[in-house]
């Protein structure tokens, strides 16, 4: 007995439910899965195939399915969802805080969030969940929540305490620290510190304690303002108001945290090329194929311009062949060369110590150091190159490319993100393949041209 | 008078600062200074030079000068500071939070650590400073806060309501949530929420409402450890225990997000071959370059293994010179190729989806998309290469070798994350070198070792 147990508790999580699946107990099967952690969830979803995936959320428990989509990557919900019945999505979007059915809504087509919309048997819900969805995600109304606190300005402390304490029995996930008071034009009026209202009589009106210029957010502000915002202030959540100050939802500091988390690590995959999206291996193998060539195949065409500059001097590679060593050389240190001044001037970008304008700054302070590590890079492989190929003729040539070549790289990779970012273009997303095509293309240009140069001297 | 107001309103902050300075009004620049917001302030010190910085810091109002510290990045920080006299650097810890003056001394060398901890007044906080540096930055002692509200068993609501609103006036910004409760062995008895204390009558005794069974979290727990626990629940704050049960500190949620944006940051940037901490172009030029360099020399040998291939194949290039044009465009093909495959496994590796031994999975997933990305891949170069040089068997080998080469790289860029996460080397740092050297290497091989096969048909 004792042995059986050790052996079901080795097997991976989705090795058990497959066993639980075949017993076909749906009971035991949303039990089961209720009770792993977030990211056994993951994990398990994760061995499923697409259909799999959407007949279990269709099959448990609601609660458990939103759980689970909670629990899931926003991209998989969002396919898992797309591909319900509407009718069991809206069910299932009714169980999310509207804010997440919201995000998930839309991620899909017009057509599906409508659909899955109109099955949703609370009108005013599926009200509150349009409008939430109509926010850009990196905006307060994107990341701002439409279930909070309010008390009228004629309460008293007691009365507020009371409705505080029913709220917070039926909203236990949920930390509530502030309340926030509307006055008759439906204006947000001031806001109420939890601790404020704790230490004074039952009867005192909250017009005694009320903080009466609170500090707001308006639905339209950009991530980049609410980090600034939340960084200059210590409130766990801020409330958030349109353009006639009235009350349209709040935005804890956790969700501005959420959102940079997720911004800087859809900038880091855009950067490595996965650029619709987050890709997992359990999304179809032709959508990844789809999507991953999406980038790769314009790449084709950068590669083909940098190296229709190589064909321009056949003649000059065929009289010195040992120049086709070192061409990938230099085309690759240049790279990491100028992706080191790309990944300075993207941090330089977002912890705001430099504006998108400040291109002297840039061409001051990399020229320098590019002339440095040039001279020096271009020394030792200079010197790799006399001691290989024995021609000090060929290791000035490849010295001096890599070394024009380290500067102009450095100074490229530092101002591209910045030239980006005025152009609203992602700098996370283009300034690798620019950089790249740009230092491959001179970097060619460099070697062979100076090869030309001097090429009776080289042969 | 207006326009003036106006010329100066568009002076940056550090033009500002310059001109105050020449006024050598030092309260009129602490005060400057103290307007500013945090992103001004980093703005401000990253335009002046080290020495500038640093007498800055030295004459500013002590508690200006560690709001300073605070807000810029913890590398220019720790410089500042190391650089102060340690009297003065005592000076400004000691109006820090104990944990980020620990972050901070840290950093340092242990012997200019010890130097500024012998100059601090309050040897009580020397010693929790010194304490709290001997944790790992990205632990949950390295992460925790050592100040938190305390109370016996033996009080009643009221008691620590009181001791509450006392703490709540001197610590205006912190938000106050949770009250822990001490047995007389000195072990962590229970939580209060604030919440729980309110509605009761104050002479209730804490035992009735306390939670006896917190959660905790143990001083040596990991990072992953740390955000897989907040993850699992709606606490803002854990408390921490060391292995006696003992309460050590208290950890936010807000401290485990910000430890995970600094090591996704440090993940990107590493990634770009920024791997000595962080950069900033205020740095002096000559750190900055040699520590750019420390990546970028061994980077030339991994090349030269790479090129070498090449130079074993020299003539079969001479006697195809067409094929030099090819060779750089597969090497940078197959790396982006690879490079996605990378970004998908450290993304999933991060979630939670795979684990470092599932190599057959990924073989699994990535050999399918492999061959269906190489054989269009491999099919458009291939095109290209007929219809620019007009030669199909250059075409074949061309887009065979890509072909193939693709095959290789996705499988390697998906599998190095799984190795190095195995073998405990951060996958940010080391996969894309180690890629694009195998990819590169199999590249050139292949396009060359084809080539010389068929060598008598390609003349």
């Amino acid at each position: 007995m004792s042995d059986e147990n050790v052996v079901i508790k080795e097997l991976e999580p989705w090795q058990k439910l497959a066993e639980l699946e075949e017993l076909s107990d749906i009971a035991a099967v949303s039990e089961y899965i209720d009770n792993l952690t977030s990211e056994e969830q993951r994990r398990c979803f994760s061995r499923l195939s697409g259909a799999e995936q959407e007949y279990l959320i269709a099959q448990l428990d609601t609660q458990v399915a939103a759980d689970v989509l909670e629990s899931l990557p926003e991209r998989q919900s969002t396919d898992i969802l797309q591909a319900l019945e509407p009718e069991v999505a809206a069910d299932i979007i009714e169980m999310l805080p509207n804010h997440i059915g919201a995000d998930l809504l839309m991620e899909m087509s017009a057509e599906d969030s409508e659909a899955v919309l109109a099955e949703i048997d609370d009108v005013i819900e599926a009200a509150q969940i349009r409008n939430l969805a109509t926010y850009e995600w990196d905006t307060a109304g994107g990341l701002m929540i439409d279930e909070f606190l309010t008390a009228s300005l004629n309460s008293t402390t007691g009365q507020v305490i009371q409705e505080l304490s029913a709220y917070a029995e039926d909203h236990d996930d949920v930390e509530i620290q502030y309340v926030y008071v509307i006055n008759d034009d439906g204006q947000l009026a001031g806001v109420l510190r939890l601790r404020d209202l704790v230490l004074k009589k039952p009867s005192t009106s909250i017009k005694a304690v009320l903080n009466w210029n609170p500090a707001t957010v308006s639905v339209n502000d950009d991530l980049k303002t609410l980090v600034s915002v939340f960084e200059e202030n210590s409130f766990l959540a801020m409330p958030v108001v349109n353009n006639e100050k009235a009350l349209v939802g709040i935005i804890t500091r956790k969700a501005v945290r959420e959102a940079t988390a997720q911004q800087q690590t859809e900038d880091y995959l855009r950067a490595s090329g996965i650029v619709a999206g987050e890709e997992l291996r359990s999304m179809p193998l032709l959508t990844r194929s789809r999507r991953r060539l999406a980038w790769l195949a314009p790449n084709i065409g950068l590669n083909l311009v940098a190296a229709s500059i190589i064909s321009r001097y056949e003649d000059t590679l065929q009289a010195v062949i040992a120049l086709a060593v070192f061409l990938p050389i230099i085309s690759d240190m240049s790279g990491c060369s100028g992706n080191q001044a790309v990944a300075v001037s993207i941090r330089e970008l977002s912890l705001g110590v430099i504006r998108p304008t400040e291109y002297l700054r840039i061409i001051w302070k990399e020229g320098f150091l590019g002339i440095i590590n040039g001279v020096i890079l271009g020394t030792i492989l200079g010197l790799i190159a006399l001691i290989w190929k024995g021609s000090l003729v060929l290791a000035c040539v490849i010295g001096g490319a890599l070394c024009l070549n380290t500067i102009l790289s450095v100074l490229l990779g530092g101002l591209v993100p910045l030239l980006l970012k005025r152009l609203k273009v992602d700098p996370a997303l283009a300034s690798g393949p620019i950089l790249t095509t740009c230092t491959d293309m001179c970097g060619f240009l460099l070697v062979l041209s100076l090869a030309s140069a001097v090429l009776p001297m080289l042969k």
